[in-house]
């Protein structure tokens, strides 16, 4: 069946296509991987004219829409987008495959030896706004990592998307891949379907607004990697070095204030407040953001707004902060751990002992000690590539790279064993050597 | 608050008197972890007599409401299974501790470290049919593993497990550990309302029937440790060894047919079939197996029961076997990956390379060549304790020892840094230097 040919097909067909597509890649080897992504990264070179030209079409479309600049600003592929995107496809094929690893090797008896070996999840379900170089970069990790991938982009990127889409079909046909192993849709009642086919997919992964991961989160009995919120914190401690507190303070509000992992609110130790806020308030101030106090720190500084209630739960994603002040560090734990989202905190104190706790009790995915919360990323922490960050508790947790793509089965060989012979007064005794 | 105290609570503040003593208890050191471990196998052992009066109590009462024979032999606790339920809080003692282990340990610049740590999962909810030994087992690998737990056990074992939590809290009232730690919930309704409480509890591990399991996974936002069905193959290739192949399905579907790792299915070749089959059946009906096959298995064994479509997918847990006759690799591939249950699979071939595409393309947490698929089990793995077996695709997947109740957290420490300093034209360089 050609690409073109699965595309006209009810979607449960096409996931079928592309499970079927996805087991054969699953067991390529790490070269005919590399080969096709680089066979990629010629096509897009190569039709570099045609994408612009698809992309120039979507944004005027979206100028007579008036969709929001933001919006528009990421749908926009010039060249210079287009090949930093293509340069991350050959860092992708750079990257050390995920598929393949030993990580369990032991005698379970004479002649009986168990493996536990990472392999693809299998089709991974991405569900992305506008930005369709996103589509570059998800395709590529999902063909290093051995899986299959249906695509759903966003509408306003329709014409970019197809093009896209098109383009590294043609290239994978030249390949060892089946190019059903990449789909597209296109429509938002298949993203309704989509998260319903869990006999497909294995992994949905979302990329948007947090309402809109909230919604795939409670649609779908497919497994999420992914975050809704991040409402992220520093805490400045009665023994911080100032200058660092404000500093890192600075940094996690106003580097890039709607991301993720930047904070919402300003937990300051009651002993440091005075000379601490006062400080903090003008630098804050100074780049532009408007700040929100409880009662106490409202006392220290008279002329911010209240913060209420609501505040503590509030991602802003804007030049915004809210302060509290707290009694002790086990207040700035609770007070963490009860409005937080679990994505990333930070404490600022020179007292190691302090920073062990709070390190330990604070039950976020990442947990930051004087620096900024904003290093929370995958590429910052060398992960090659970054997938998502995952809030949940069970792994992959935090930035996740490549090895959030792979799962793992145990393979068990032996020579005609049967438990038969290991149960009861006679049985054999295991082995358990680690190879 | 007293453990008497905590129980008395509506179950939502339990929870979160169990999430409190759980944050304590997942940053202590592995030797007070194992003395709590020690002081809860001498209680249980001075508490015997009440214990077994307990149950005597319990299994009266089982007598008197005619409960199922196998449910009242696992209710049953003797003084020799409760010796070696002691035994085996000893032996968790003994495992090595999953928490505190640094899995990433990396330079991101100067003086800038991340390291990625495992840590607790927080509080389990363990949900277990009639068994108080589980109990014991369960609340140590908590322990072992730091995690606070809510056990809710099974109504018939109702006074058992009363005493043994009596027991378990005074014991660990002499220790470095809260109680609190330790909850047991009794009605069914507590059971329904366990799975709403996500805001408390952080992994849910169900113990019972394929369909109580899938309840619970249907009923829940808290991630599910477990499988719902365990319906596994052997495929017999032609170029199988026929008396492996017939001690291993023998072995497979035999050994102990209630359990999930036991075969329902027989695959094999058509090359093979007429001199497997008659051979197989006959050893097979010499253990009393009932066996059920398609059309062309029933040429060859006319005197079988015919098997439906129904057969693929049914889990007998019983002495019944389906047969099937195929004419591929692929077309086994295929069956177990459209019926089976992603659990455990096996071929038996003496060609290897026919044993390599099986072992990579069958979708299973566990995938076996030449021995009995009894073997997939978290003792014979050498895991040291089992918590359950996950048939789904995320990790932790297959047998789960304590590994599976522990996660990760990153932790970064720099001395002031700020991502403003790394970006942009002046943008500083990371290192990414794994120490």
């Amino acid at each position: 069946m050609t690409a073109s040919q699965v595309a006209s097909l009810p979607l449960s067909a096409i996931a079928k296509a592309t499970r079927q597509a996805a087991r054969q890649l699953a067991v390529l080897p790490t070269e005919a991987k590399n080969q096709a992504i680089e066979a990629i990264a010629q096509a897009l070179e190569a039709a570099t004219p045609e994408i612009l030209a698809a992309n120039a079409a979507d944004c005027e479309a979206a100028l007579t829409d008036a969709i929001p600049k933001p919006l528009y600003n990421r749908l926009k592929l010039d060249e210079t987008k287009l090949k930093a995107a293509i340069q991350g496809v050959r860092d992708v094929g750079k990257l050390v495959d995920p598929v393949g690893k030993v990580e369990v090797h032991r005698e379970l008896d004479e002649g009986l030896i168990l493996k536990r070996i990472s392999c693809p999840v299998g089709v991974l379900g991405i569900i992305f706004e506008a930005r369709p170089d996103a589509l570059i970069q998800i395709t590529t990790l999902a063909i290093k990592s051995g899986n299959g991938v249906i695509l759903k982009g966003g509408r306003e990127a329709t014409r970019s998307c197809e093009t896209l889409t098109k383009v590294i079909h043609q290239a994978l046909s030249e390949t060892a891949i089946d190019p059903a192993a990449v789909q597209l849709l296109t429509t938002r009642e298949e993203t309704i379907a989509l998260l319903q086919l869990d006999q497909y997919i294995d992994l949905i992964i979302p990329r948007g607004s947090n309402s809109f991961v909230r919604f795939v989160q409670e649609n779908t009995r497919i497994p999420v990697l992914g975050h809704a919120d991040g409402i992220c914190h520093v805490y400045v401690d009665r023994a911080a070095d100032l200058q660092k507190a404000i500093d890192i303070t600075v940094d996690a509000k106003t580097q890039y204030p709607a991301v993720c992992n930047a904070i919402e609110t300003l937990l300051v130790h009651f002993a440091i407040a005075p000379s601490f806020l006062p400080l903090a308030a003008a630098a804050l101030q100074k780049r532009h953001v408007e700040l929100r106090g409880d009662e106490a720190s409202h006392k220290i500084l008279p002329d911010i707004l209240p913060a209420t209630e609501e505040d503590w739960s509030t991602e802003y994603s804007d030049l915004i902060l809210s302060i509290k002040i707290v009694d002790s560090l086990e207040d700035a734990i609770d007070h963490i751990n009860t409005y937080g989202s679990r994505h990333t905190d930070a404490i600022v104190t020179e007292d190691e002992a302090i920073a062990d706790t709070f390190l330990a009790q604070v039950d976020s995915a990442n947990v930051v000690h004087n620096c900024s919360t904003r290093f929370a990323d995958g590429f910052r922490y060398g992960l090659g590539a970054e997938v998502g960050i995952s809030t949940q508790k069970m792994p992959p947790r935090g930035p996740v790279g490549l090895e959030g793509l792979v799962t793992y089965k145990y393979r068990i060989v032996g020579n005609g064993h049967i438990v038969a012979n290991y149960v009861g007064e006679q049985a054999k005794p295991f082995t358990h050597r680690d190879l």
